[in-house]
């Protein structure tokens, strides 16, 4: 009886890796539990370990509005309907109003068909509009769209590639994203040294993202280290980072916390210290010009010339001169910095995590490490599924790391 | 070159929903996490929703031993070697001496080729052997391991069924075990009670696992009710929550906090003269006989006549006569009392938690409820991968499920 | 030896319930804690329950600069110097820029000695100065001191109340924060919605502090209802709990994720249409009045006129027109909007619980309700000593506190 | 009117650092949280920093079963009655069977007055009864109590000493139990080690109690270290730890994970085959003799012949003989081999350390390393107030304590 009414269906394909990758298995998981029905048309198995698959599939749903419901899913799993069309866009009828039916962006690479040639879309991440402007196809935030936008529709034309898995076993493992606090933490750190010399051997962009426990854990220093040799070419985070590294540097306090984790006498007092030191001189850099900070994360970050965003938030004392206390610019400027970035680490901070998390494309190796397993689950929650969580002490992990990067340094010098 | 090293090599087979259960992913990579080389030699897909599939795969590993490591795990994955041949077995050679190369079982259906025949596990769970005797094959712990025992070893003869993924969308879903605390939680209360209520409609048998959290929480008289209208066939705790669920009978209390939460005076007294109480009659069933114990969880379990197993642990006070002091026997006891169950509710102990879905087969709907996220993490690490996980407030929730429950009972009579 | 060098004394007094409030305790603890010595010179104690207590102690730092440092620790403890004297000021050199040994305040009610007579400080809250203008004393985060502005420097002649202990046991006990998931929760949610009714029976205001796990867990109806009858008078949140509330109004979703909570096709672009269809209609205000959006938390929040910020995030899609987008101005409109708040309820919140911590006075009654343990241990370790911890879900907890309320509210009409 | 009625009055006294160890707030407070009323008679407070104050206090009940509970509660906080009668008995009526009005222990020293002298309770520990026999006062749990024994009731004759303030700030400081995430943990490391330096240098002992954690995040190596070395004279853990321990030695992996945490292989089959090889020798002390075993945890503990005690629970494989697998007579073993015990440090377990909690007596420095808040909140919410929380990642913590204490060695001994 059902099936009568099932009048409507569309033929779509997939290549890749398929099975190991998991993305037939989603594809027809979705269909089903979307309450579509689907028929296998052609497959060809990827025989060997290297060899890719191919299958077609017709899918049917209960009517138009069911079908196409069911493709823009499949469409993010990286199928894609079997006749190549050009993408449907329609015009934006106001300054950050969408028009019906609109495309909305995964983190996954995309492209876009436009004058029958396939287009990649710029600065791809999730939960955007994608405009085509003079030939380019350019990932939009809902807050950037501009009445006349030409916008994307539907997913005809649409292509999404989302990450096969690795043919070896590596750290950044495909789908590995355990949050569980029991796995052997020495080794998890050797791992890592080893991935972040590799991505910087191979030319590659680090960006850490941080939040304030990481100087109260006594983990500034090792940063701060990492950044001045090299390790960290871009650096995010709000405006207590900063306080409390200056602070930090200036009285030997963070939040009034000395070194052996006591709250010390008048300590909430050197916080604001810290930021009048920097008002007097007007700026960190001319305080590090003047020669008032002398070390530290932001003296690093400063001196080497790294690319570093502070923003604002509703808790910040002061802010600094540096801090960006508009968020839509600061989120803005977050999303410049991180272009072209290949590997980020998270510590100790689930605002900053999330809000870097969705202006990251989903191959880009993401990291994050934080006591509070919650930070990691809400974290890939949110989309961000290639993340691999780490639940420990960053006050313990990344003096380690950066000791052991030194080491795999030596031995890869000696080696050489 | 390394391929000319590559000389063994084995054909093993698979049929199911191959695809959408992951059942085919999961082979092909570990395989290659493992270091193997695969070549599809077959590949029949099911092509509508509920048709199966099948496939023989070669499988290459570098030697005898890599391979024969390769193929056990494929065989917990569902795999099986393509020429028919019995289960192998070896003697034995002391209690709780295992042979060289045993298998070790898995939490899904388990059968054994014997004299020809396939014959299914008898109470088949996860970490233990097979032993074969008189035409049964019994899944049996290390620690019952007899000297002289007939033990299976290596995979040939052995097949493994894990479980498929539902042609529907279900409650207990297939590897949906979220652990996040983000969901609607009203909303996953009306599931559970309608799951509920569904089982023992259907004949079916459910165990209730708790630690003393449920009785702090002050959830104990929802359980209370529960057992009472027949909701709760097995009932799996320790010492901990008969003393509470008795001390609350008898003095209002709960290990000295009254039902304001406040530690009142004298408070931990209670707990001693409830265990006195019952050591007065000689155990819980006469104090109940006596007319001293009314009401309550032990009251209701012991007077319905379910089940019950209390396990001890070293934080017990007393303990109560109707504990099962030894670990061994104790964890025997649950074993028995979990036959048969189709459905687990565990509120509130990461212990017993872990030990009973250590004793339970991957079928039986289990669902883990704790406000402690890690509760549900280490149970699923711990190979129990079908549960599904709830992080919210077992004072609330129980009480609210209990109410459900009685909701949908309702309807259900009045619909009738 | 060392004595001969402590030459520095003072003489400082205390009166209050100086014993059960641990007023004294704690004075006497810092001056060991700090290396000083003390004598107690008098001391008078409250004999009975209700009589106060006074103490003179005389104190002696090592010289005088950790004299002076451990005085403002006893200042803030509400010690003050034996002799009156006015407080010292000195004028701020630049914008942001402190004069040294400038007073930081405490969440305590506060007195400045003027002109000889005792001044209160207004709109007091922690971790700011305090500025002297026209005979007023004024509360002022760094953030807005002047060139120029008179600022209170040293402890001489400023008085600070710390909270006491309350003669009966309540609710909002004293120093009774705890942060245990082991409390019976059904009967703390009656003693909260107790405390709720007597609150705005007394005439009191009451502050909502939310974030987005609150529309997530579906507790949403539940704050729009508390809202609607008239329980909340201060509503803070983000950009993301309007738009997912306004979600849920205009597509039944919260950030695609339905009632079930299953992540729904095509999910977030709901959570885009929403921002858009406010867009189209300018602001969530217009859109009320078109008809557009007919319920929930923003709807009822503006319709009922109550007093609400968004404050922005560099989370946040969109932003909604509603949203104040710089951190500045966001945190002054929510220190402006908490004036004479008595009650504050924090909602599933990190972020916003410690920005408003960091905004109230001690004596406002702060309860932290979090799943997550760690937002009620960091909201108490950054000063906020006053708020009370309850871990539980409040996607259940919420809906019950608005049933209890309602159900507390007929009794009390019954009764009358 | 009600003033009237109260007519039970006691006369109590209470000395030592009465204001700074808050005995005295808590005594008041405790009073009127049970709504009696006070009146201070004398008071006689510690001028200076080592001087003790006395308070001599009215107590007024509103009869005389109030006045009662309240001088029982008082009685736990030191407070005693001014008249100095001999504590009362009574005749336990049956095995594990209590006389009404029974004292019940705190874990605080405790002495009773027996034929007019003040006799220390032998082996005191919380939730226990004291037994009077031959001149000693025994203190007994209730699973213990055999009929016929001499049982104290009521506070008549017994005094207790509550842990006072220490004069200068100490690690292991007074009632500062944080639980916090957010310490300078590099720092916590180096003040650990050199209590554990000093502790073992002054002659002390040290338990360390952990859990399978412990071996799973690597740290199991460091461990075993600090056994060889001679920090460690009691090890209290389970059947699991001990066989992760073993199979590490003799297959290189934990539970079937190997160094880099990835399941191996027929991982789980390693968990038995460690068993089967134990069993094969007889015991774990066999196998080292044996040669099998040469390294660890167990090779050390044995082979050092510190003291161990593996205590069984339902979760166990096996279990191993050395397990005592009855819990009763686990913890009656715990019980004894911490007899003397100056320093517990607790690593990765919530059952293990709850039950070492309940056996410690208050004076015994106890601190909690777990990554799990709520570990250490159970813990203290159970009693064992003087716990220090350390939230923190053992698999790294671990191996930086045993080379922090291996470096202040060194420096010790360069020193000398």
């Amino acid at each position: 009886m059902k099936a009568e009414l099932m009048t409507e269906i569309a033929d779509i394909e997939m290549e890749g890796h398929l099975i190991d990758s998991q993305m037939l298995t989603r594809v027809l998981d979705k269909i089903m539990d979307m309450g579509g029905e689907f028929e296998i048309k052609t497959f060809r198995i990827g025989e060997k370990k290297n060899d890719t698959s191919y299958v077609q599939i017709t899918v049917t749903g209960e009517d138009s509005a069911h079908l196409d419901r069911i493709l823009r899913e499949l469409n993010a799993l990286g199928a894609r309907l079997l006749e190549m069309e050009d993408a449907k866009t329609e015009i934006a009828p106001g300054d950050m109003v969408v028009p019906r039916g609109f495309y909305s962006t995964t983190n996954h690479p995309t492209y876009v068909r436009y004058h029958g040639a396939w287009v990649e879309v710029v600065s791809n991440h999730m939960d955007c509009l994608i405009v085509l402007h003079d030939g380019k196809a350019v990932c939009t935030p809902i807050g950037h769209i501009k009445k006349g936008d030409r916008v994307v529709i539907g997913t005809t034309g649409v292509k999404v590639v989302p990450p096969e898995r690795p043919r070896e076993k590596s750290f950044f493992g495909f789908m590995s994203n355990e949050v569980s606090s029991e796995r052997p933490s020495g080794e998890l750190v050797r791992q890592l040294a080893c991935e972040i010399i590799r991505t910087k051997n191979g030319g590659g962009k680090i960006a850490v993202v941080c939040g304030p426990a990481l100087v109260h854990t006594g983990a500034a220093p090792s940063l701060a280290k990492l950044i001045r040799e090299g390790y960290v070419d871009v650096l995010l985070a709000g405006n207590a980072v900063a306080v409390h590294d200056i602070e930090r540097q200036l009285f030997g306090t963070s939040l009034g916390m000395n070194c052996s984790g006591n709250a010390i006498s008048g300590g909430h007092r050197n916080h604001l210290y810290a930021i009048s030191e920097i008002m007097a001189s007007g700026s960190i850099k001319k305080a590090i010009e003047e020669g008032k900070l002398k070390g530290g994360i932001m003296y690093e970050a400063i001196t080497r010339g790294i690319d570093f965003i502070l923003a604002g938030s509703i808790r910040d004392d002061g802010p600094l001169p540096e801090v960006i206390t508009d968020t839509v610019k600061a989120k803005d400027a977050m999303g410049r910095v991180l272009q072209g970035v290949d590997m980020t680490i998270m510590l100790g901070t689930m605002l900053h995590s999330i809000a870097v998390g969705n202006l990251l494309p989903s191959y880009v190796k993401t990291i994050c490490v934080d006591i509070n397993p919650s930070t990691v689950t809400k974290l890939m929650d949110r989309g961000s599924a290639q993340a691999i969580g780490l639940v420990t002490d960053i006050g313990i992990f990344l003096p380690q790391l950066a000791e052991e990067i030194q080491k795999q340094k030596k031995e890869i010098i000696r080696a050489a």
